[in-house]
């Protein structure tokens, strides 16, 4: 058995080097394979086309947190996507920035600062604002312990309510009470059809008044015409988008300009190449051991 | 004894009704003292030119965290700052979203973003990078925490050196060696002799190349044109201020038009007008009891 890498150069070596030093059989390109029924686990963002090549390809391994744009897989081919802490740790970061950014008014103090004029606006303390976090897997649980440290109210809804500590946790059917409490709401949901296109002017409308987005979920989730009219009335104040619809954002698309908008360019998770070879290590043992896969995808729930 | 409010009408508004609930003797105005020898308190930013109006006066209250703005004070008048976990919650908020803002390249993606640009760049791990805080105090150490809690590697730079659980603590003699670990310099020091221009070419020269500055001390320790030219050499990345020389800064100042600097006008603590009303009222009452000043200011020390 052996991993096949499909990926940049940069990870390539980057791979070879932790895959050398564990001792364990690795491919770095397709061009590498001696014989392809040697390969057994695929490591990629995206695969090759023709997977039937491998006739013993048994896991593929998605090197990022979502594997929402990966296609059907072979029949018997197990989905692991990576579960690394740098991943989770970066985010958190990201978030937090976010939600700090948003809270302190900085898309008005940027604003300001384009055209030099210093004034300053009155600013809440964090426990006056409410930050209510869509999705509360591990990602969602970290932003919620990190920003109720930081002494904001917090609100998490995810589906199955799963309680976590200083958390007030909602489930599928209070999408309303939650919404109407999130005076910032962060999006971390996976894409799946439940998901996708659920921020929209309905949505937006049950937020309280001048409510803020942070959005790092997925692009297709947000509703890029529905986030303008909602800032346009006043509904929203502002937002922060690391995913986008399309993605990458065309040149001329108007968030980009939008004083009331900080988009980046998807960089909220960018696997550190060596924890994700350490994931790849740990689902190939767990395989070899007969223990669960670490980050074994449901693709039936999509996450 | 009486407590003398020299304020915005926002801020006398909120006061009085605070002094009122709690009973406690109050003019809202110079215009509204019946009898100046009744007063024995003044909470201003400011004070009034003549204080010699005020035979009673025992304490002014600075109603900031910061005094170094002050002019000296009639012999025997104690000076309080005030201290409010508010104010050192919103000075932490504001670090941490600085630090963020600068470990992410925020600088950077804005910069594309005016653009239009969606390019992405390589990032660290949190704890890949180390931040060195000088100004060890209550938020120094809040800061700290918070950070450290993020996975930063954390060092602090204090006249005492006085330890700090997760911190790798440096004092006077150790500058250099603090300064040479930190990849994100933040400036939280009051306003002395010793801190006056502390932040200038010298000082940027000892940081690891293309570090990081996060400045929320005060103006007058930061030389901007050393900050421009470290910038320009390479040595320093980016850097977010709260603080500049002059404030405010002029409309036409090249640091507002810089895309590797953000500047913020002096919002990273804005005194919760209730919280203090509070600490106001913790003064009166610990001076009746006899008990410490809440917020003594040693005018010595210069904090």
């Amino acid at each position: 058995m052996a991993l096949l890498l499909h990926s940049t150069p940069e990870r390539r070596e980057i791979w070879s080097r932790v895959f050398a030093e564990e001792s364990e059989p690795f491919f770095a390109t397709e061009g590498d394979v001696t014989d392809p029924a040697l390969v057994t686990h695929l490591a990629c963002w995206m695969p090759p086309k023709d997977l039937t090549r491998y006739p013993n390809l048994s896991v593929v391994i998605g090197v990022g947190a979502g594997t929402d744009h990966l296609p059907p897989l072979p029949e018997g081919v197990a989905l692991s996507r990576t579960v690394a802490p740098g991943i989770e740790g970066m985010v958190r970061d990201w978030v937090v920035l976010a939600v700090l950014a948003l809270h302190r008014d900085l898309p008005l103090y940027l604003d300001q600062a384009a055209r030099g004029e210093w004034t300053v606006h009155k600013t809440l303390l964090a426990r006056s604002r409410r930050v209510g976090i869509m999705g509360m897997g591990r990602i969602g649980t970290l932003v919620a312990q990190t920003l109720g440290a930081l002494g904001f109210g917090v609100l998490g809804w995810s589906r199955s309510a799963r309680p976590v500590n200083g958390v007030r946790t909602f489930g599928s059917d209070d999408l309303d009470a939650f919404l109407s409490q999130s005076d910032i709401l962060v999006g971390l949901l996976p894409l799946t059809d439940d998901t996708r296109g659920l921020l929209n002017d309905r949505l937006f409308a049950q937020l309280p008044q001048g409510a803020r987005l942070v959005q790092a979920g997925r692009g297709p989730q947000l509703d890029m015409d529905a986030l303008r009219r909602a800032l346009d009335s006043g509904q929203l104040a502002a937002a922060m988008l690391d995913v986008t619809d399309p993605e990458p954002l065309p040149g001329d698309h108007w968030a980009w300009a939008d004083p009331r908008v900080i988009v980046t360019p998807h960089i909220a998770s960018l696997t550190d190449a060596e924890e994700g070879a350490h994931h790849a290590l740990a689902v190939i043992r767990a395989g070899r051991e007969g223990a669960p896969l670490p980050g074994l995808v449901d693709r039936e729930r999509g996450y």
